[in-house]
């Protein structure tokens, strides 16, 4: 399989290490998916590196040097970042695109889905329901490393990913490009099969442990539930995320 | 939450050491869920363990000392046993029960679904659908331990499990009860959405890596996949039996 092969060949490549090399990365426009930077270091270069992140978005954690030398046994001055095995996608350019195609836009926006394996289920989903675009935030989700990869079957080579600050941001662009938005939560009493999926639509699936940000839920146009027959009333997201991907399916057919 | 609870209080006991113990246990009725045998060890006491193993069908794996010494520190003797975290149900006092409660029966039937995570997820969904059970095979799917307890959310508490020497045993008992076998499959033209559901159900779905068995799809009365819009035309196991145990729900709301 081909995704395999292309697998084994990034992921000797997917780490970036010492200061200055990721700095240049950045400025080279490369797509770095997460940077670890040692807790309390100080110096000049470090500074400028700690700005480059910051005024990128890009995603950073402040760790002690034991974990930067587990990461990588090289000379990593304090600084290790991963390379994502993908390139993100502008979501104006995406959603422009999918437009222009004819298709029914379907896209699914995940709101800090942190489990890995619970990502990578999802993108497999998504390939394999049609789906355009999957939108994440910059923070607070799953990295897009070579685990990801590996849980998707490699789906995640044929979906187009795109990164934005928060969710709402998407949200947002999302209606002013008229997709309507339905948000997968409990907090309603709507179930998915009583709402129309046929129109140009978008669909929030929310983290593990919290679901659906408050403020994410007062944005969205729609909410809507699947039925909770037992007492647990609490399904893994990739199975959750299925139910609703395929129901779209099954109205659209 | 109860079953947090009740997991922290088991994981202490879900373990018997000792060849004697394991006799003993056995003997006394407790559901092993799987026994660790070392390998090449030879003896009267431990030919009369294997001997009883192999009579009650209890799942064991020939193991080299170093395995059951990370299993426990304790004086294992050769020999090392899980207890399964719950009882197991009768198939047919099961049946018997679910037929005379005057629901709808739906049953999942689980070809040797390998991976904890999903057989947790698994478990999961068919408590969030109103599964009256679960029949699994004694052997070659991921064990019934903590691990399961935990990936199941404490589901596995509240929906019945039934253990069979071989799937094809349930099939045609459920046919036997009037109950109507639908195998997950993409060995077909029919779509989920074209298959009725309403009646009494057993849906069987297949392992991570070879799906259903050929010989258990040859015994079904009907198969029926999703539909596959992408290239990769795979999902999760655990994703696809959400996807299927919802469209049974929303056929029979």
């Amino acid at each position: 399989m081909a995704f395999l092969v292309i697998f084994a060949a990034m992921t000797k490549d997917t780490q970036i290490f010492g200061i200055r090399a990721i700095i240049e990365a950045i400025e080279a426009g490369k797509t770095l998916d997460k940077v670890f930077l040692q807790k309390g270091l100080r110096g000049d270069l470090f500074n400028q590196l700690e700005q480059l992140v910051r005024k990128e978005g890009i995603n950073a954690s402040y760790v002690p040097v034991e974990k930067l030398n587990r990461l990588t046994r090289k000379n990593h001055q304090g600084a290790v970042a991963q390379i994502a095995p993908i390139d993100f996608y502008d979501l104006e350019n995406l959603v422009m695109k999918v437009m222009e195609s004819g298709e029914t836009p379907l896209f699914l926006l995940l709101d800090q889905i942190s489990d890995v394996r619970n990502f990578g289920a999802v993108i497999r989903t998504a390939e394999c329901t049609g789906v355009h675009g999957i939108i994440i935030q910059k923070k607070g989700g799953a990295p897009v490393g070579g685990d990801t990869v590996k849980t998707s079957a490699g789906a995640i080579f044929n979906v187009p990913i795109c990164k934005v600050d928060h969710i709402k941001d998407a949200v947002f662009y999302m209606q002013a490009s008229g997709i309507k938005v339905v948000a997968a939560t409990e907090k309603t009493d709507a179930l998915i099969y009583d709402v129309s999926l046929k129109d140009p639509l978008a669909i929030v699936m929310g983290s593990e442990g919290k679901g659906v940000n408050p403020s994410v839920l007062k944005a969205v146009d729609e909410k809507a539930k699947l039925p909770m027959l037992g007492e647990i009333a609490s399904l893994n997201v990739s199975v959750a995320c299925g139910a609703f991907l395929y129901e779209v399916t099954r109205q659209r057919l």
